[in-house]
């Protein structure tokens, strides 16, 4: 019998919503999403990877729990986001004469989220969308803050809505089927979130790292639970990114996007980038920041190294400093030439930072990031 | 001189708007787009027809308030509410690099309203929208509520936002390009928000019908804010149609949307269709509403007749009244076979009334569809 659910309300006005977070929950997904709609018409969409065992499960709970239920199995991989896909969905959702009181279902990660949720979100001016994430990544990040969308042939995630989902089922036990080196790239996030702004949750990963990384139930639950409570605060604080507080949560994503863009998509993982950004970004501070020092540093390089995040650049990648340099400038431009990073000022608080090339190259070099 | 232009709040909520309404309003544009954006980069839409007399003083405008400036042309036409026009001005929007800041304005009728509306709600997750409407029926309609979106193959509107725009400008100078058959065809839409809500805008609309048709400046204009008041106050209190106010506003729309699908597209125009829609259903009060008598029904016709519209359909479409009626049916289905329509108490109030095809049947004869 598994253990009942911990549960985080999103606080985002007359859209907030519950993220339930625990072993066992597929099996109750029919009657969780029926308890908060009241159509009976249901599109189930994921990945083939995803809805072999468990996309499978989720529909069979819709048709025991009422639902009139089609499924959409899309491509895997971030190619995913395109408007032909968007435009496949919409095409299903029209031949299936999904109406206002419709259910949109995605179960995956980030890809089918961010796809899906956007489908939802435009579909008839919105209507209920659901997430079940089945990637640590995606439980602790895109579960959290509404941002749906697709990419365009100009840059990445270009296209998209704000659209809350209605409820979200992290069922930890999807996360066993996922592949080690994807279980530890999702690490990352949810060590950003105690420098960010939990210490104390950071003390707690630095006893747990070891079970949360190796799914102990207990452990990895609580870890998502944290994690998606610092987020909902953060994004409860700044819905649309009006007000700067949701910033903090680049932290280590300045230079981690640079990384990816420079590498290429698919050559280094997303947390592995993110691992690397936040050892960069961590060692900025020093003499700027008195209150992060190699002590601070020294327990956030040891985290993510237990985690088994890399702390360097593979030379494999053989990546340069000007590329890096390039690929951030244009990522995340500042006035005057300069960039914009997030720093720590100590274990629980980041302050945004705007700093030259010049400033930024010895860090990058460390890191493995040669000229 | 031209006079000062009419001011409309339109309250809905943190995203609250003005509708400027008056003649000369164009020759001003760029100043005041420019009181509303920090960005200095814009891209105008407009078809053909629309962008050679009124799109190029908007550019011109923008230009000597210095913003950098592309225009698209897109197609005149329903047509153009679709994924592939949608896709060449995200395509546009990429190409020139439009950033958060930016600002993207839509000049002419619903369509590029409609179509330009969700364009800007989807890309970068919304960036900032303005409305030039340079129709009578896009000035009291769409400029009013935030609905943006395309048609689908299986129905119009289907995919869409909620997106205000940041400011409309309603040039009443603009409507002096209109072919006279555009212009009789929005004062549909004008009358009904008196029947709907306002009474006094009615008896207004009696004495002052023939000098709104015919652009007297004055008259129009203020039609033009009372009809646009109307509209917020109850889009105002049901942003999203979730209360059911907002379904006042199909007074005449059960009827004339069913005649205009069953008479196919461009067969007879909207405002024609709703007028038609309007006679109809005001005599479905008959006994009743105790309220709504012949007398109160003579007068709606009898303004609608000044304002150059029809009371009845044209023979030459050759509609039946079973297709009127399945039309109608898919529409605005209700439960047990009826199907709902707005009919009036009294003048300056309308109620939903579901009501069955037998019950419906002898007034839509009336109106000259035949069995």
């Amino acid at each position: 019998m598994a253990q009942a659910p911990l549960t985080l309300t999103v606080p985002v006005g007359d859209r907030s919503y519950e993220i339930l977070i625990g072993a066992g929950l597929l099996s109750r997904a029919g009657e969780r999403i029926a308890a908060c709609t009241r159509g009976r018409k249901a599109l189930v969409v994921a990945d083939a990877n995803v809805m072999e065992p468990h996309g499978r499960v989720v529909l069979s709970q819709l048709r025991a729990a009422g639902y009139a239920v089609e499924e959409l199995v899309v491509d895997a991989g971030e190619e995913t986001k395109s408007v032909g896909w968007l435009a496949r969905i919409w095409d299903r959702l029209g031949s299936m004469k999904l109406g206002r009181d419709g259910v949109v279902v995605a179960v995956g990660g980030g890809v089918v989220g961010d796809l899906v949720g956007f489908a939802a979100a435009s579909w008839l001016r919105g209507v209920d969308f659901f997430q079940v994430p089945t990637t640590l990544l995606s439980m602790v990040d895109s579960s959290v803050g509404g941002k749906t969308g697709i990419n365009h042939s100009t840059g990445k995630n270009l296209i998209g809505a704000f659209w809350q989902p209605r409820l979200v089922l992290a069922d930890v036990d999807t996360l066993a089927t996922l592949p080690r080196g994807e279980r530890v790239s999702g690490m990352a996030e949810v060590i950003k979130y105690g420098v960010i702004r939990d210490a104390a949750f950071f003390a707690w990963l630095e006893s747990h790292v070891e079970a949360v990384r190796d799914l102990d139930p207990v452990a990895v639950t609580r870890a998502i639970h944290e994690s998606c409570r610092v987020k909902a605060e953060v994004v409860g604080a700044d819905e649309r990114e009006t007000t700067g507080l949701r910033e903090i949560l680049n932290f280590g994503h300045t230079v981690g996007h640079a990384i990816e863009n420079s590498a290429g998509y698919g050559a280094i993982r997303h947390g592995e980038a993110i691992s690397i950004g936040m050892v960069v970004e961590g060692r900025l501070a020093f003499g700027r920041q008195p209150g992060w020092t190699p002590a601070e540093q020294g327990r956030l390089e040891a985290l993510l190294q237990r985690a088994g995040l890399p702390l360097r650049v593979p030379a494999s990648l053989g990546l340069t400093l000007a590329q890096v340099q390039d690929a951030a400038r244009s990522d995340k431009k500042n006035r005057a030439g300069t960039v914009r990073y997030m720093v720590p000022t100590r274990l629980g608080e980041v302050v945004n930072t705007a700093l030259t090339d010049h400033e930024v190259a010895p860090f990058l070099s460390e890191a493995g990031i040669d000229a």
